[in-house]
């Protein structure tokens, strides 16, 4: 099932995506899909990012062929940090280079999100706990993040996380093809078989620390191909079973 | 005026401080003070934290007597890293020290409070998107926060957000005493005169980064003194102008 959110008549609401058309959905879908027998035609909308997290815990270093362009090695235990929420658009929304920096870099990652509170599970039980998939953009501003150490500006400015372009809940996230591309050009191609921590082992270790809540998102980490986007650049994440997030850029005003 | 947020009748509800009793108001206190005419007596509800912020910002290394204890300097711009929403708890509420950590310290800080969307804005500007002033407590894994280098595990955990009493919203940030205890033994005693960027400064630089919305909140920093929490504890940072934070420790179940 497919589960978008999108901006009808100044609201914006759930629906399930059946082929062209949306199902309008009442409220959030992580309680149990409640259709209303609305529909809209999914030309017709702007689709927004499919959930919104009280929080995006991502994870660093999580693809090997990725540490190597850091110059860093794979940690010991996952790497974790903070995205805030004002970070999120939808799909084809702008990426807005800001001002501070003078290097942003796209890094295209498996979104999970949660489906329910969760707080404390075992690696087991993480899938029970996961609502579905979706395609985030980690976002990064290259230079601030080498400068402050920690990630929290480099990653954390509006527009840094787009996300999308809806969610798939039937879908087995060990190994799907993720492929990032830059007006065209592909840039990362990488399995998520090739995480270094499964989307279990994260779930279950984020949970340890912090309760996970519905519609929260855990970016699973980037695979090698990083690079540099400027005003005018299209970059797209898309991930096999999912679909394409794609995002133009464009230089703060 | 004293903005609280508490637990009545198993809903939260924000009010308006008046010596001993509450007033209550419709809805958030962010837009103006909607009050219903209801009214609570202080001393017969659980006070919650006072506000409900979508995101956390924090300041590393904003008193210079701080930063020696880590072998810190102070860095050319302000440090900011984030706290999850999930780790705030409310006044007497239990700082839970977790599994993952043998040693985990208080950090009392002076908090500020948003009251309206605010992007990048100006230092002359900043204090009029400051809804008010309450304490924060950036309970610390120190062990972990070594380890990882990056903060959010360590500064991320449930419970390690405690927040409150109350909101102060009329009050001069400039030169307020700050002083932490530990069983009522004084361990930090600090003016906020002594911040290396102020209240305006942060807020202006945090609102270039990310847009801030009402209710999230700014932990502006710690000053010397930190030290260790063990089970039994009981530590409460008091401000001058606003009131006393408290917080019992205990040990993870």
């Amino acid at each position: 099932m497919r589960i978008v959110r999108c901006r009808i008549g100044g609201a914006s609401r759930y629906g399930v995506l059946d082929g062209e058309t949306i199902q309008l959905l009442a409220g959030e879908p992580y309680g149990g899909i409640g259709k209303t027998g609305e529909v809209a035609a999914l030309a017709e909308v702007a689709l927004l990012a499919p959930c919104r997290p009280s929080k995006i815990v991502a994870v660093g270093i999580n693809y090997a062929a990725h540490a190597p362009e850091f110059g860093l090695a794979v940690p010991g235990e996952p790497l974790i940090f903070l995205k805030p929420p004002s970070a999120v658009i939808g799909p084809e929304e702008a990426i807005v280079l800001p001002a501070m920096s003078d290097h942003v870099e796209y890094e295209g990652e498996l979104a999970v999100v949660i489906g329910r509170p969760t707080k404390a599970v075992d690696e087991n039980e993480a899938l029970a706990a996961v609502f579905g998939y979706t395609c985030i953009n980690d976002v990064t501003a290259r230079d601030l993040q080498k400068q402050d150490v920690q990630f929290t500006r480099a990653k954390g400015f509006d527009t840094f996380a787009p996300l999308g372009p809806w969610i798939e809940t039937k879908l087995d996230p060990t190994d799907l093809e993720l492929i990032t591309t830059v007006n065209g050009e592909r840039r990362q191609a990488a399995r998520t078989s090739a995480m270094v921590r499964t989307v279990p082992t994260l779930v279950s270790f984020i949970s340890q620390v912090m309760t996970l809540l519905p519609g929260d998102v855990i970016a699973t980490g980037t695979p090698a191909g990083v690079g540099r986007l400027v005003p005018g650049d299209r970059v797209a994440v898309t991930i096999a079973g999912i679909g394409t997030l794609s995002n133009p850029v464009v230089l703060h005003g």
